[in-house]
């Protein structure tokens, strides 16, 4: 079981240290900590284990350090930022590791934007040595990068060029669309190995400031302290996030709030949710002084736990089933209350942490259904994980019921910033809007009628109709499937967060499993061995 | 040699016939006649011969016939509408031609909604019978779609179910993007062999109308009329396209305007335009009297051929190289009379010719670098191409100049919308409006300045860094180059072309190089086999 639980006092390969607002995040990656025996991390490159880490701190900073304004992203280590992913570590592993590797940095990275873009965490990279590509890619996902000017210190994405792959974490995208570089600059940037360096990264557009190395620390601390003095305070302290763990028996995953249950054989698994039961904190003073129990929170970081099981450790499961349970007047208020109280830190980052999680939930490369039976709670947040799934079967019963609240208009996008309901109706934009304000409680039938299911099933035939759906689904090819849900999931717009996971991952999903790339002769295969790579040079 | 040349009177594939303002283009597919021996072209099915017709026919209509306003497409063939690409010509064709393949088909369903948005030729889908796969592909690329609803023919896109690779040519993208169909019914219908139907397909907004079969024949006939009803007249007769052909001597092809020369050993092609000599037509009407051998259309005609043989010709070319020849001022006067009598059908039709051919350039998927030495003419149109490139070497010489003109401001988008200036300086927008209105004469030291030069090489280096830089770019690898290449070249916007080409193809690639498609048990292979496919279950 992947345990994606870390702490600061036992990280291995970074360096957190808090002063007053503004947060040191050092990276030191101990080389002889892989995630898995037979690579070293040399040049603080780095692998699962190490972005979990950083993954972590990220989160802990947002949780527990709400005091934290700035965060300056460096390296311990003097002759390297950071060196990027680790090849070798690249090289062994297979194809749906790789893949699911690059989604989780990708999304680690996101989350440092969100956290600049919606919760006054700025984050500032201090490259202090060389950087290359997803060390650049770290960068890249920083508000702003200060590079060392030591005559040597360059930034680069040598992944073209050396390793016959693409930067998998977001730098081409982030190069034209964020920071907006010229094109036929981009262009040249990602095909020199040896990267780029002072005034001209500067002035490419590449960094934002360079400084000379007697200068840097003071540099980079000043303009944290000005980045600081920018944002609002928000809080004092935090509350602590305790580990997220399950209790595993067989296929069988158990957290608080929710279960997974795994049928191999199938290739189905079977998520369940449940809203919340007892007392909750009616405003962020009470959710500061609940911590991380309450249900808002320890149900959603549970849910993000079992997607990331799921992705890591049952890659042939094809499809997931989505089942909602619990009481719709508990949940809808603690939607509420939350929403009501926005403007207070905690009810803000539990309402993003909500957000992510979903979104991590509508980039599962799987199959994605949802049952709304009898017992099911098709409200509030879990409608909006309902409608994230591929298809909705219904149960015909004016007993089951689906729920609008007060996060379906617009608390909980998706990665390119439509809402599910505007998402769905396309077409029909004005619908989304009456749905998503008038919050209505509306019967299977009635939700069936203003275009929320997929299928109505009368009760006579719910099971064996349900079986016969997803024992179909499973027949077909997984990566047909892939291809087909990225590209129906995401209709209308477009930004650079569904860029990186529509279009980028596609392309690297591709030539990932090219021999160019990973056959014997491919260049990630040889790469630091004395004979060059062979290409089949066909272009497509 | 690909010869791209096709006749309405030799088509073995299509009807085309003209009756007034509307005209039939029936599908008549000869199963006897395939593009390569090997297959039969059953039920419709179709192939790059099949297609050769259909772009044929979409040019003939729009530069030939003037006067008509709406294309019917339909079927000659009572059992089958089309049954979509030929299934066995995929399975026994390479990769890259397999890409190649869909890119062609790609451009033309593009340039039938290019004709409809911008040349008042409707198009109306007449689906009198089955319509599956690349051909309700096709049906989505028309304005209007009508379903024959005789309790049996169904709209569908079964490659998901039966082949295990995606609907190629646009089809997942048009369904939610352009039609915005419902994502989960998006969903249920590509997984759905069968297809859908009558009534149902109309309310998923699948068809926009059933008929009845004994009326089907007359409500497409008024709906067309009612259509070509609201379209302006725009002329009673068009010009002749002669054919394009190029003389080849080894791998040299010399056109009348364009020349390319193709170094297999070097896997570099230099692709040479010339601007219009000798007296050129000053109006509309001058260019109708002309004809197609006025500069202005049979030179981007020329270009489009040439860049069809690039592609299906020479797969190994890594590099194209552009050199711009000519006059400038008789380039930009030709430029400046058509753009000032756009209003002109004919003015109009060239420089949609121009702006599809300079996207079928923007979409090569090979290395494309501009030469700007002494006499290069990077002007208007030939600026727009040489911006197109992944990059511009210039010589530093005040001799070297680049001139903006008339058509820079817009006449000829790229796919996702924006100008090549805009793409370029997404950035700083300002600057790109600034030198689109102002159409200035830069020297090459001066458009260096304003960022059009990606080097500026003094005339002692040019040779030998020319040299190095193309050795440089043909030795990395060709996969990782599209990838980046299609990433870095389309910044900013996006919109249901760019999809098309930016995510849909990437993950057709790789789904087509997969074993789940194309390896000895894969789907695409076994199909129509006894035994089914067997797939490799892990989803990434």
């Amino acid at each position: 079981m992947t345990d994606f639980n870390r702490h600061p006092s036992s990280y291995k390969h970074w360096q957190l240290q808090i002063d007053g607002d503004i947060a040191q995040l050092r990276m030191n990656v101990d080389a002889n900590h892989p995630y898995r025996p037979g690579y070293e991390l040399k040049l603080n490159s780095y692998d699962l284990g190490v972005d979990m880490e950083l993954a972590d701190a990220i989160q802990r900073l947002r949780f527990e350090h709400p005091q934290v304004k700035v965060v300056v992203v460096g390296s311990a280590q003097e002759r390297a930022f950071c060196a990027g992913a680790n090849i070798w570590m690249l090289a062994e592993s297979t194809h749906p590791f790789k893949v699911n590797f690059c989604k989780f940095t990708n999304e680690t990275r996101l989350s440092l934007e969100d956290a600049s873009q919606h919760s006054g965490l700025k984050s500032l990279c201090a490259v202090n040595a060389a950087c290359a590509g997803g060390g650049y890619e770290l960068a890249l996902a920083c508000d702003e990068i200060h590079l060392v000017d030591d005559n040597n210190s360059a930034v680069s994405l040598p992944e073209v060029p050396l390793l016959g792959v693409l930067p998998g974490t977001g730098g081409l995208t982030r190069l034209v669309d964020k920071r907006k570089v010229r094109r036929d600059r981009a262009d040249v940037f990602c095909t020199m190995a040896e990267g780029v360096r002072g005034k001209r990264a500067v002035n490419w557009g590449l960094v934002d400031a360079t400084w000379k190395k007697s200068q840097f620390a003071d540099k980079v601390q000043a303009r944290a302290k000005e980045l600081a003095a920018q944002q609002p305070t928000k809080a004092e302290r935090g509350i602590a996030l305790p580990p997220i763990r399950a209790v595993v028996e067989g296929g069988k995953y158990t957290w608080t709030h929710v279960q997974l249950e795994v049928d191999a054989a199938a290739r189905i698994a079977t998520l369940t949710v449940h809203g919340p039961k007892g007392p909750q904190p009616k405003n962020g003073a009470e959710y500061a002084a609940a911590g991380a129990s309450a249900w808002a929170l320890q149900c959603w970081r549970e849910l993000d736990d079992a997607l990331l099981q799921l992705r890591f450790d049952h890659e042939t499961v094809g499809l997931l089933v989505l089942q909602t349970r619990g009481d719709r007047a508990a949940l809808l208020q603690v939607e509420k209350d939350l929403f009501a109280d926005r403007g207070h830190w905690l009810c803000n980052e539990i309402l993003l942490q909500m957000a992510r999680t979903a979104r991590r939930f509508d980039l599962m490369a799987r199959s994605m259904y949802a049952l709304v039976d009898k017992p099911a709670c098709a409200a509030g947040a879990f409608l909006e994980l309902t409608l994230a799934c591929d298809r909705v079967y219904a149960l015909d019963d004016d007993a089951v019921q689906f729920a609008f609240g007060p996060l379906s208009n617009g608390a909980l996008p998706m990665s390119h910033g439509h809402t599910r309901l505007q998402n769905r109706f396309l077409k029909d934009p004005a619908h989304a809007q009456r749905l998503a304000t008038e919050q209505p409680v509306l019967s299977a039938p009635e939700a069936d009628e203003q275009g929320l299911c997929t299928y109505l099933l009368d009760p006579v035939d719910w099971a064996d109709d349900v079986r016969i759906a997803l024992e179909e689904r499973v027949s077909m090819s997984p990566d047909a499937l892939t291809g087909m849900e990225a590209s129906l999931r995401f209709g209308g717009a477009e930004n650079c967060d569904s860029k990186i996971f529509g279009r980028l991952s596609a392309w690297q999903n591709w030539i990932f499993t090219r021999p160019n790339a990973t056959g014997d002769e491919g260049a990630l295969t040889r790469y630091g061995a004395p004979e060059s790579a062979k290409f089949d040079w066909r272009r497509t």
